[in-house]
Order: C-alpha cells, then structure tokens, then sequence
C-alpha cells in the first residue's frame, strides 16, 4: 500500500512538472518528508533535479539533501551558485556536512569548506580526522552541555536559548569546565524536577560512553543492550567531544549487517544501492571469491583422479549428493555461530560450548541423514547393502566434520583478529568438499 | 576491553555472594545498568537468582527483570510472593508485561493477570490481541496525549503530572476527544515555543504513523527512513491506540534479520539465543532442509547415471568444480537481491533492471572463469584442448544460468507472498547443480 502511495505521489509531482505547475510542486513537496521528497528526486530525469530542488524552502531543503545519494549530491553541488551552496551547508547538521565532505570529490569538498564558516569548517574537520568505522567519524557535535551548579530553570532556560540548532535536546550532558563529562540529565528528568534542583542532584552519573576511536559496530550494540537514544563520545581523558544518535546508529547497523551478508555469500562488500552499482563494479567485487574458490575446488578434482578406480559408477552418482549436504551443513553451522558473534549472543571464550553443542547436533543431524539415505537407497532404489553403508557412512562422517569445521573457524578468525564473515559458507565448503570426497574414496576402499 | 571488564564485575559480584556480603552486592548493583545485572543474573547458579534478585531497588528490580530471559522470568515468578509479584508487574511498563505474558506458561499467566491492577490487566490483554509479528503487539500504550487547544503551558503542566508513568515524553500526541490523531508535538518544540501558544498551532500534522495490524518489519524500516524515534500506531479510523518506540524497533530489526541469514542458511529460525537453545532443538531447525536438499540432489545422482557414458574420469574430476561454482555464483546474486528486497533497496517492480544487472554482471564473471580455467587446463595442467572447451564453456553457462536464476526466484516469490530468504543458496544450489550438471554433459556430448 504504502509503495502504491509513493509511485501515485512521484507521478504527481512529475506531471506537474511537466505542465510547469511550480507553485503546486512547491505546495505538495511542503507537506512531505524529507525521506520521500529524497526518493522523488532521485527517479527524476538529472537536468530537472536543481529546478525542483530550489522550489524547496531552506530548512526542509537541507534535510532533503542530507537524505540523497551522493551522486545526485554532487550534481546539485555543481549546479549551486556559492550563496546557494552556503545556505545548505549552514542548515546542515555537522555529523551530515562531514559524511557529505568525507564522500565528495576533492575539487568540491573544497568549495563546501570555503562556503562554511569558520566555526562550522573547525568541527567538520574535527570529525574527519578519525577512523571511517569509528564512533568518531559518526558523531555529532551539536549537543546541549550543562554546568553541574545549574539549576533546572537555569538549564531550560540555556535549552531555550540554544537548543534549536542542537541535533537532539532529549539528553543534555553535564560537564566541567574543561570539558570532562560528569553526567546526563534527560530532558523529562528535568520537566519532572524541582525548579530549584541543580544539575549535580539530578544528573545519572554512571553513564554509557563511546570511545573516540571505538568500532562503530559495537557502539551499536550498546545501543541495543541499554536501549539509548544518544550516547556521549569521550576522547581518552573522558573528555566530551560529541554525541552519537539513534538514526545513525540504526544506519550503521543496517550497513554493517549487510557486510556481513555480503562477505557470508563471498561477496566483497559495496557501499552503494544495489541499483546504483555500476555492473562492472558489481563483477569486481564478485570475481576474486569466485576465481579462488574455483581454483581450489581443483584439490577436489585431483582426490578424484587419484582414486578414480575406487569409483564405481554407483558411488560417482552420489558424489553432487555428498557434496552439497556437507557444504549445507557445514553453512547452517557457520552462518549460526558468525551472527551470534556478531551480535554479541556468542564470544570467543564460549569456544568450547559451541564445539560441544556443535557436535551433538551434527551427531543426530547426521544419524538423520545416514539411516534415511540408506533406507532410500536399499528400499526405494533397490540398491546394494554395502553401497548403501557407504555412502550412509560417508554422509555421517561428512555431517559432523562440516559442521565442527564450520562453527570452529570462525571462531578462530575471530580469535586472531579477522573477520568471521569471511570464514563463511564458501570458503568453509570447499575444505568441506575435500574432506568429504577423501572420506568417501577411503571408506569406499575400505569396504568395497 | 568492554567484555573484560563485564568478566570481572560478574567475578567480584559472584564472590561476595559466596562471602554473604549482601549489602556490598546491593551497593555495587546499584551503580549497574539493569541490562548488566541482567546479564550477570544469567550467569549465577541458578538457585542463587532469586536472593540477588530481591536485593535490587524496586525500580531497578523492574527493569533487571524486563530485561531477562523467559526462562530466568518463569524462575523468578515462581519464587515470588503475590505481593513480590504485584510489586514487579506495577512497575514494568505495559508492553514489557505484555512480551511476559505472552511468553509464559498458562499458570503462570494466570498468576500475572491476578496480581496486576485491572487498568494494566485490560492494557495488556489490548496489546495481546494483536497478530505476532504486527505494529500492535510491539506497541506500549503509555504515551502522553495533549489537547488541541492546551497552551504550552497547559501541555508541560500536563507532562509533568502524567510523564513520570509514560515510556517517552520526547514526543506528544495531539487528539481529540474521540482520540483521533491530530498530530505530534515534539518536547523540544514545546520548549522552544511561546508559553500561550496552543498545541494545534505547534503540532506537525502530517506524521508518519502504523497501522495495528502491519507489519512489524515494515514498521521499523519506516523508523531507518524517517529517522524516527517514536511513531505512533492508529487503528483503522486513525484513533490512536499506542506508541512504538525506538529501542523496541532495534531488537525488531536485530531478530528480522537473523530470522533472514537463517533462512537463507537454510535452518528454521529459533527465538532463543545460541547458547540457550537445546542442542535437539538445534536439530530439529536444521534436519528438514538438510533432508529435503539431500533428497532432492538425488537428480543431479540420475543426471550422472544417465549420462555415465559421456563422462570419461577428466571430465568426472571436474564435477565438484562446476557445481561449487554454480552454486557460489548463484547465492552471490540470490543473498545480494534478497537483502536488497529486505531493506527496501530493491523492489518487485525493478525486476527487469535487476536481471539486465545481473546477466551482465554473469556474463563478465562466466567469462573471466571460463578464460582462466581455459588457460590453467591448457597450459599449467597440459590437458586436452577440447576437454579445456567443454568446461569452459560448461562454466560460462552455468554462471549466466546461475546468476538469473539466483536473482529471479527470490523477486518472484516475493510477488506471490512468499518468503524470499527462503529461496536463498541451499535450495537455488539444488536447482543450479542439476542444471549445471545437463549443461556439462550435453556439451561433452557435443564436442567430444
């Protein structure tokens, strides 16, 4: 429904457009969100984009541009004149203007930074200058600070006067002259307070911060764990240098997230829209796995030329069988135990558990597999007895390697400082596709 | 750094229960976060849980129980009092109580309902009878609602009498009698605006709102887009009925999507936490698919059979290459465009943009393949010219084969309301080994 909605509106407002109804453009955008107004933008033809964009009235025009894509971005950067430009940037939040500069080219990041004034231009850069997936490169520093002596109506009175260009004024933060954060102190803390109450009564003293320099990823799930809205950024002598709020946070999860499937499906992550990826940027990031993966399955054809006479007919047939119930089970594993690490539900010291509860399930998946092909092939292909025992073995055997194999390395990649993702299905199926076909060939050995 | 530090607060808790030093235990948790102590709760022996349990403050004591498993829940109810229990349930707020109720055996549910005060009984068998999965029954009905025609003063008189009880007091809501939603008014507009002036000069009318019954999914992609912390859910006459709040949307977000690489790792999701499921529970998520693929594989074992003429032992040893590479190529495009439909970047409508992508994206990466396997079987390997043709070949097909089918099952069981991840790599594996495996050997047929 709500899709419906949006492709009726985008209609709208392109025939509107078209008949040169600028007024009622104007009229219809005023009443939308930034968010949808972003998305319009983005399905009309480029050389209109400009036009419709300066219909816009300032603030919601920031907003607007802070929600596009950094190719449309660029192309209203390029069409503004400098006072344009500098009516933007003054309306845009600080944590916005440095992804916005972080992400343009540099002739034009140079024309951002000469329209943004002094004081604008200093914390843009102060964001910049740390790590791209710290807390400090998503910070904000619009936030409201309070002295510890403040009374409550002396604190809604600073709110008053200064909130308006502040990203969030839910959570004040309490803190020294020089800085040192002492405390927060919540808005509805405040609105529930005494008049006279100082900031030093009401404020929660044991407050959850980030680092400068910590991983965006965990910051995130400390989001979720303590169910924040914001959170203060310290440098390394606690210091109060910025906050960190929900929207980004949420942004930060879903990118990360969608690393992760990425580097499970052997995929080199991209930072763009699926749609906005170029195809042959696409290809580069999904030829290297490939290559390497075919390459090494090259050991699987190799046991298979070195035992070719252990193979009978019977035995090559169940061969794509084997093989993919191992590279199956070997995933269900990996994948299960790479989101647990990533969100925190698992951690490397629970290594022994996992391995553990790993193993039984292989167990009775596998018994499953074993007693259930050996039916099928005995009862329902009329196959032979010792075939059959085999191939059942095989399966079992495979079942529990693939799936101790899968929970295990990444497990160990974490350990040692890579990335579990990367540990996944693919690269854990082709150890599992030579493991199983070299068990196949001796057990085959064995009782044939 | 972090996790260490939990290591040893849990250790130092622990010893001085072992030392009876219970007062120290309350002193030190009462500088804890409620997710902390949970957390800590969870790893204590379990007949200890209770004792620790009720050294906690009442409010604190909610909120730690809030934040529990079900399991420690059910443990805790049954140790209480009624009038422990009376105690808990007053302070939870009402759809904390509700995710209890649902989540608890009968009796204990009966228990529950006992204890809580008939207002919040009627509260919670409200939000109850919501679908699962639905914007209702994630919803909390204790949000602050204002007048059209109250002043700022009225509206903050208003918050200050009532907030102490309401989830968020960040954001009001304005409705009339018939509690019609008018629209919102954010605290800090409250704040920042005259004292005389009326809610309905202040209130943003046009605001993004869910339906009860939609989907919760649905709901917290609204929250990523809008950069909302709370919306408001109405029913079909737009009477607003709850709130949804930002936290509550995280571990929405967090579940949907490890229910999403489950199913695309081919295991039924399960609710609880690794390490809290039963490994025979683990089985019986697992097993199904595992059966269903390994049955289903017994095709590619016909197509082998069948065929078996054609396939000298060179052509044999390159099976598990082949098939592994369909499938890793395959599960690139059908994860890609799964987590593109999941987040809202891909819709049905752009199907035929995403094949066109796709197959190109396939041509390149099966000609790459296809040229270096060329070149390894010729010159490293110094194999036969025309079998090095038939695989390369085989390999340019099947990628092209593997990468449109990998990119239109998902959108297509998405039209017809089927679950996309569902359709990820372990079944499009199946589909693509069979086929790759028809390709391989028609073109060996051909050419040899």
């Amino acid at each position: 429904m709500a899709e419906n909605r949006d492709v009726l509106i985008t209609e709208m407002i392109m025939r509107l457009i078209e008949g040169k109804k600028y007024t009622s453009v104007r009229d219809a955008m005023e009443t939308m969100h930034a968010a949808d107004i972003a998305s319009i933008l983005e399905d009309c033809p480029k050389e209109q984009v400009p036009l419709i964009f300066r219909l816009l009235p300032k603030e919601l025009a920031a907003e607007t541009f802070a929600q596009m894509e950094e190719d449309h971005q660029e192309l209203l950067i390029k069409s503004f004149s400098d006072s344009e430009l500098k009516e933007v940037i003054d309306e845009l939040y600080v944590d916005d203007a440095a992804d916005l500069v972080g992400e343009m080219p540099a002739n034009v990041v140079k024309r951002i930074l000469r329209q943004a004034d002094p004081e604008k231009r200093k914390l843009i850069n102060e964001i910049l200058k740390y790590p791209e997936d710290s807390a400090g490169s998503i910070m904000t520093t619009e936030y409201v600070s309070l002295h510890p002596d403040m009374t409550v109506e002396d604190a809604i009175k600073r709110i008053r006067r200064t909130g308006v260009d502040k990203e969030t004024i839910n959570t004040c933060y309490v803190t020294k002259q020089n800085r040192k954060l002492l405390g927060i102190v919540t808005i509805r803390t405040l609105l529930l307070a005494e008049e006279n109450a100082t900031m030093e009564e009401l404020m929660t003293e044991d407050v959850i911060s980030a680092l400068t320099t910590q991983d965006r990823e965990e910051v995130a799930l400390n989001f979720t764990k303590y169910d924040l809205s914001a959170m203060p950024v310290v440098d390394e002598e606690n210091r109060l240098v910025g906050i960190v709020t929900v929207d980004d946070v949420m942004d930060v999860l879903q990118e990360e997230t969608t690393e992760d499937i990425e580097k499970m499906a052997a995929i080199i992550p991209l930072d763009k829209p699926y749609l906005k990826t170029a195809a042959f940027r696409m290809f580069l990031s999904r030829v290297p796995w490939l290559l390497i993966m075919m390459l090494s399955a090259t050991l699987s054809g190799f046991i298979l030329t070195k035992y070719e006479a252990a193979l009978i007919p019977i035995l090559v047939a169940s061969i794509p069988m084997l093989m993919s119930t191992g590279g199956n089970a070997g995933s269900q594993s990996s994948v299960t135990v790479i989101r647990g690490l990533s969100i925190g539900e698992i951690e490397t010291r629970d290594v022994l558990r996992v391995i553990l509860k790993e193993a039984c399930v292989a167990l009775l998946c596998g018994l499953t597999l074993a007693v259930v092909s050996f039916g099928k092939i005995v009862f329902f292909d009329g196959g032979d007895m010792v075939v059959a025992l085999v191939i059942s073995l095989t399966l079992l055997i495979t079942v529990v390697v693939a799936k101790i194999v899968g929970c295990t390395l990444p497990m160990i990649a974490t350990k040692i400082g890579f990335d579990p993702a990367v540990m996944a299905s693919p690269f854990i199926t082709t150890i599992i596709d030579a493991v199983s076909l070299m068990i196949y060939v001796n057990i085959a050995m064995c009782l044939l």
